[in-house]
């Protein structure tokens, strides 16, 4: 069985619902980042760069969204979680890549800010400029990569809980979905699937108005 | 025929060696970041995020470096730059997510701070720490992800150019590569590749020693 270690409402929440979506077996297990568990010398011997999520199946331990995300997908596909055609998979890789190297990044800058700077100011400076970065990036996905209604067009991937999970980011940051009616509408939808209900209620959360 | 977008020695490299290494029949140009090409109309309805690379392809546009390099490898299978197994396929992708959104993430602290603040102090203060942060980044590489001969063993994957242009960039900057030998000796190996001094030759650049 596969065991899945998250932090609730990280990004390990859109794994959690893809696994929920695939009908995966598998146990999860929660990392306290509360306590710092994400630093102990146990979970670095499970992933060294002490972060959610990891997913530690019977042949060794995957980390990274985009990639543990692929591996779901490609292990399930009954459950059709990716596009069957190479360039339509690449394109929803590329989708993936993107919001784990922009669309992530940006926001660890206002929540994060430490992870690059040592100066109090300079982390204020770089929370504050976050938000128009993200308004910038969200601005490209509304315009350019949301196909609708799922990501990819019609069928649904693991491209949509990897969206869904930084536009419930988005939603708590000033501004919000307001801006972006076609990702708020993406969001709604995320919020009505079974898979997704499952998933915030087995991480204790609250869904959020699409 | 595959027209492929660069800027010398960016990211880009590493798809201009996976192409060279595939034996992909692609058209090469050049996005001249010195004329500001990459915001220019023309380039930004290719790729919204004005960056590089872009491989355009009969079937539509690819960007982000890890779904670009899975789409070769898929494209060339007789090439054999990706693993055939599910698990060892998502481990290489792992491994070019990790690249992409950390590794990548961290130089660009130090070359393009502007990203993520407008203060001048604050930019310096990015950059100074940035190197601390690869250091951390490559000692992971050093100890963890390095099977070797090649990232993934005895496979030369398209996860191996990748390294080859971050370590690169690591050579410039203080401290270098004498503090991860097996890095240093991965790029050394890399150097020898005819595909890879086929695509530096390209690019007009010199090899690194590794």
């Amino acid at each position: 069985m596969m065991k899945f270690y998250f932090s609730p409402g990280s990004c390990a929440l859109a794994v959690h619902i893809a696994l929920e979506e695939a009908g995966a077996n598998y146990e999860a297990q929660r990392v306290h980042f509360d306590r710092d568990e994400q630093r102990s010398p146990e979970y670095l011997r499970i992933n060294p760069l002490g972060r959610v999520p990891v997913l530690e199946t019977p042949r060794g331990v995957l980390t990274e969204v985009p990639a543990i995300l692929g591996y779901i997908a490609a292990s399930y596909p009954e459950a059709a979680l990716a596009p069957a055609d190479a360039f339509d998979l690449a394109r929803m890789q590329s989708f993936n890549a993107f919001l784990s190297s922009s669309v992530h990044v940006a926001y660890a800058h206002h929540s994060r800010p430490y992870r690059w700077s040592d100066d109090e100011a300079c982390r204020a400076s770089m929370a504050a400029k976050a938000v128009g970065n993200l308004a910038d990036l969200f601005g490209i996905i509304e315009r350019h990569r949301l196909a609708g209604p799922w990501v990819m067009g019609d069928q649904y991937t693991v491209a949509d809980p990897y969206l869904y999970i930084m536009t419930r980011w988005l939603a708590k940051l000033a501004g919000g979905l307001a801006r972006f009616p076609d990702v708020a509408a993406h969001h709604a939808r995320m919020n009505t699937r079974p898979a997704v209900q499952r998933a915030l209620q087995l991480q204790g959360l609250e869904a959020v108005a699409g």
